[in-house]
């Protein structure tokens, strides 16, 4: 069964640890937002024009085989740099990536290479094959004037600031897919979106033209996976908001089964409404670990995914 | 048969590409000096107190499989970067082995991880756990007084500097070796030195106080394989007094075989009573590739080792 995983950071890492943990033979490629400009992949971004390569380095890590050599590389990927140094804050598998990416001048390549180091069980591609800047609308942006709305660039600036998103856009505004991703779409058995910041990780995605029109044209099914809480850049978004922030931005967007945790959605009849709005069925389950800070589980996730998948391909 | 092979960067590297190159199966080890602070090794030392990585991925490379996908884990541990930001200069394979040395703690456990990332054909290790610093006394060091001795702290200042070595020492003076390769000295059937900067790859082993013992007590047979050519800092010293320097400094050391290029043997007779004083013979054979400026050829080198340590052997 071959499935498409969209996504940037932790909670794309949350959904392929989950893939991974499902005993089926699967056949998993993860497509990655490219519009990071924070910490380590921001100055690897600044200072030499790099793909960011943290969310991609996450995608890797999560696949990553669990023999122990495998296991160590990917470990390996992770480390972070301590200290003051030129080097602190750095994972050194943001180093390699950046390194695979020089020698062969291509991302797509580099990821191939940098998969084989830790016997990575799938793919991980980047949405586009080059970077990406996040623009988006802030209605409260600048604390001093919480009713107007501010332009805020940088998907880090977006995460760190104020008040709610209004709008999102990606700058250069129609950015080319790569081709890899688009073919992975369109021979997809499933498509999953989220968990993750719905705004800087799942939406951008649908903002990349030829991605959206194969995502719609595809004859995979689509599962959605919602957050367990409003985090800070969807703060004044229900859950059914996220569902409608996915047509907002492309109409077209149908959907196969929304899936949520039981414990996360305080009304299900609204939640079941906005999923069957966009043809998608309403399924419940526990998803969650951690009781302060809730996060998706992934035997947990899995558990859940797998009976849904398997349905969904018969 | 097990060979050890002592040496720093490209001598050593070229060695054990000859070795590579012999079609015996060989179990082959080499044994890395730590002396480095030039470049970027002499940066990730200062700046993270890292056993200088530079040598030890110089050997890493030199033993990589064959294979494509090791080749090109090879080939992403030379990438250097370039331009001038705070990454560049640094190979990639140095942050890597900085990397596994923070992750593990232990540089031989790091250095046999590094070994499966390329698939070596044989282990790498540092001659000493923790860094050492080179000092000489260098004849005409300082160009205003060309006859008196300075005395010159640091491997990359030595090889810079100009005048001639008197005298190299190390700092700490008796520094504690690595335990594994004293047993892999002690468990061989070869000892092979040089070629290699003289006075900074190839006699600060002998400097090592356990290792110096081991190589004087092991049953190994022992193989010198002579430079081509002078270079800076060996400029003063004849090929005989090359061999001179090792008795200098491990007064007991005895060898079996010094390898030699013919083209660079100026005076046979001498080289000969040289190898003779310290109980060996002298072999010579075609060992060079390049006019301008000689350098030993892999496979030229491997093809005049092969008989010397089969008939070493029986």
């Amino acid at each position: 069964m071959r499935i498409v995983a969209f996504g940037g950071g932790t909670g794309l890492s949350a959904s392929l640890r989950a893939l991974r943990a499902i005993p089926a033979s699967l056949d998993i490629t993860a497509i990655v937002t490219v519009g990071d400009n924070g910490g380590s992949s921001g100055r690897l971004r600044l200072d030499r024009g790099a793909l960011p390569p943290g969310d991609l380095r996450q995608a890797l890590a999560a696949l990553a085989d669990d023999d122990p050599v495998s296991r160590r590389s990917a470990d390996l990927f992770q480390h972070r740099f301590a200290g003051t140094d030129a080097l602190a804050g750095h994972p050194v598998g943001n180093i390699v990536l950046l390194g695979l990416m020089e020698q062969f001048g291509d991302p797509v390549v580099a990821l191939e290479h940098a998969a084989a180091m830790v016997r990575a069980q799938g793919r991980v591609l980047p949405m586009c094959r080059l970077p990406v800047t996040l623009e988006a609308d802030i209605r409260g942006g600048d604390p001093a004037r919480p009713d107007d709305i501010v332009t805020v660039q940088g998907q880090h600036e977006i995460a760190v600031s104020p008040g709610d998103i209004e709008v999102v856009r990606l700058l250069p505004p129609a950015p080319e897919a790569c081709p890899e991703a688009v073919a992975a779409v369109l021979s997809a058995d499933w498509l999953l979106f989220g968990p993750g910041s719905w705004y800087t990780s799942v939406i951008p995605h649908l903002l990349v033209p030829e991605l959206a029109a194969a995502v719609v044209k595809t004859r995979a099914k689509r599962l959605i996976t919602l957050n367990l809480a409003a985090e800070g850049e969807t703060g004044g978004l229900s859950l059914a908001d996220h569902l409608g922030a996915l047509t907002r931005y492309l109409p077209d967007f149908r959907a196969d089964i929304v899936l949520a945790d039981g414990d996360a959605v305080e009304d299900p009849a609204t939640v079941g409404a906005a999923a069957r709005s966009m043809g998608a069925r309403l399924a419940l389950g526990r998803l969650a670990v951690g009781r302060t800070v809730p996060r998706h589980d992934p035997p947990a996730l899995a558990t859940a995914l797998e009976p849904l998948l398997k349905a969904g391909k018969a």
